[in-house]
């Protein structure tokens, strides 16, 4: 690689599984000359991150795949090599959307700018796209406002080795939860509990893995972060106290598998969906309240209704059946 | 069947699919005697509900499931013939959890109290199995209190000619919703639509149903009343708009198969989880407030991370499929 060459990776082909060498191509063009109100900068470090594997794929999405053709998005940091930019002169640090290659172009009406990393002591430039970048805006948000994690509540989270479930679980330490990481290595599980200090740890590879996720969350489990998915999540969710709360960030496990079960989840994400279990008995201290509403739309005609009847108590079986092929429309009742 | 023997239906085992015959038993018993503090009451109507499929199975649920040898549970309509209790007399009309039988005992103590029946002009009393009942309410307050319609909105409801969804629609009508609603049959369509004033109508029965949906629905959906699960929910939260809400009330759809994939969204109904879908970039007005704070913790020592070098532009594809195959802790980086 010569300083006038400018490498990056192009989305080739859509991936249908992991990354393939179909998938993306390494190419090369001439290293950009900017232009008035537009900056050169150097690539110095790369984020990688799960979601780079959802914008390869066509299906609608939480922002505009990557097209076939051009450069893998990715975030990165990077440093100004050349500036005719007011906002940028050499030698700054940048952070933004720098695409998988050596040299970006910053121009002046980026759609994603591009922001000056600050100089602070005790904090690397690669923190600013871990822990106070990406992943650790995503840690603390998706907790902290979706979570709700009260002192003394059970917080799981999966992946919790990785760059976001780490620092989730430092977060829900510091507000007074017992945390419990999921991972899939004996090593990982001694980072998470030995130096982050999670309560416990689960070795998902682990034979007996949901044993073990059992008996390190023996009052229940009141808060998911849920980075994974599948299996895991199935059974996290089994193990869910009422009312609990399931932050939905990731579903790693099925972002390399056609998997149909999760379409539903991907849905739920991409569309920061809030889906809520309900059960009428939670509300039973205000239905004399609720019924007296639906007494007068009733009489008022503002609410009509119809009756399936089936006569005598020996068609009960049937009567049962009716629901689940569609056979009543309104109300289902036996007659005695 | 004699005035002096009380028919019942025992379960008698638990149905792997639909209720065969092997699985409700029809039996007999002497109509019981009331003691003091006991009254008699013969049954009049009884609701036939698609949770009573819940409760003939044996996996943990919101309340204990019916054991092999009991009278089947379902709520019912009755009139008190006996009473030696204080707080009934003879032709008082009950309802409460009187059991898949012509006969219930009313005693003292019940778990799940029976209440008398007002006598209301224009209200049938069956209408307090069904409108003013248990459907109403869940309707009520399913509608209400969790998908927070608010006027112009578009909500879909599943199963929308069934006891709950029809009222949820006409409920979601007097709130100013554009209500859609999703049915088996075409008599059923035309029913919701040209009588209880349903915006649309989709009978999922027609090969391009989802066609049909999507016409429905030229703003998208806000909320989703879900009854039925499955190839249907999925559907509907295909096209859910941002920020959306989703009742999960019931997946009919799974209650008599076998489908691993309701498993996740059957938790979430039992433990009345609420599941949220989540994308940092919402919260992105606050970032900065965010990333002090995490800086803080950081550099206090109460956050602490790690870093996972691959050296090389080169190496991208590899290492995006690190992050599948989980060969990361911490944050993965490219370094250039």
């Amino acid at each position: 690689m010569t300083t006038t060459t400018n490498h990056h990776w192009i989305l080739a082909a859509r991936p249908t599984g992991l990354i393939t060498p179909d998938v993306l191509q390494l190419t090369e063009s001439p290293i950009p000359t900017p232009a008035e109100n537009q900056a050169l900068a150097r690539v110095k470090y790369l984020s990688i991150d799960p979601t780079m594997r959802v914008w390869m794929a066509d299906f609608p999405q939480y922002m505009p795949p990557v097209q076939i053709g051009e450069v893998m998005r990715a975030f990165g940091l990077a440093e100004i090599v050349e500036s005719r930019h007011p906002d940028y002169k050499k030698g700054d640090k940048v952070m933004g959307v720098t695409g998988l290659q050596e040299y970006v172009l910053i121009t002046g009406n980026e759609k994603r700018a591009f922001h000056k990393l600050p100089n602070i002591p005790f904090l690397s430039d690669t923190n600013f796209l871990g822990t106070l970048g990406i992943n650790g805006l995503t840690a603390y948000f998706g907790l902290l406002e979706i979570g709700n994690p009260q002192a003394g509540e059970t917080l799981v989270v999966s992946a919790a080795a990785g760059a976001t479930g780490s620092i989730v679980g430092q977060i829900g330490k510091i507000h007074g939860c017992r945390v419990v990481g999921i991972a899939g290595s004996d090593e990982k599980c001694k980072w998470i509990k030995d130096d982050l200090g999670f309560d416990g740890a689960v070795n998902y590879k682990n034979p007996d893995w949901k044993d073990q996720l059992s008996a390190a969350t023996p009052n229940g489990i009141d808060i998911d972060f849920e980075n994974v998915g599948g299996e895991i999540m199935q059974a996290v969710l089994a193990r869910m106290n009422l009312h609990g709360r399931v932050v939905l960030c990731g579903l790693i496990s099925g972002y390399t598998k056609n998997d149909p079960s999760l379409a539903n989840f991907g849905q739920i994400i991409i569309k920061r969906l809030r889906v809520q279990g309900f059960l009428v008995m939670d509300y039973s201290s205000k239905y004399t309240e609720a019924a007296q509403k639906l007494g007068l739309w009733k009489m008022s005609n503002k609410i009509k209704d119809k009756e399936t009847l089936v006569k005598g108590l020996e068609q009960a079986p049937h009567a049962i059946n009716m629901l689940f092929e569609g056979a009543n429309t309104g109300k289902l009742l036996i007659q005695l």
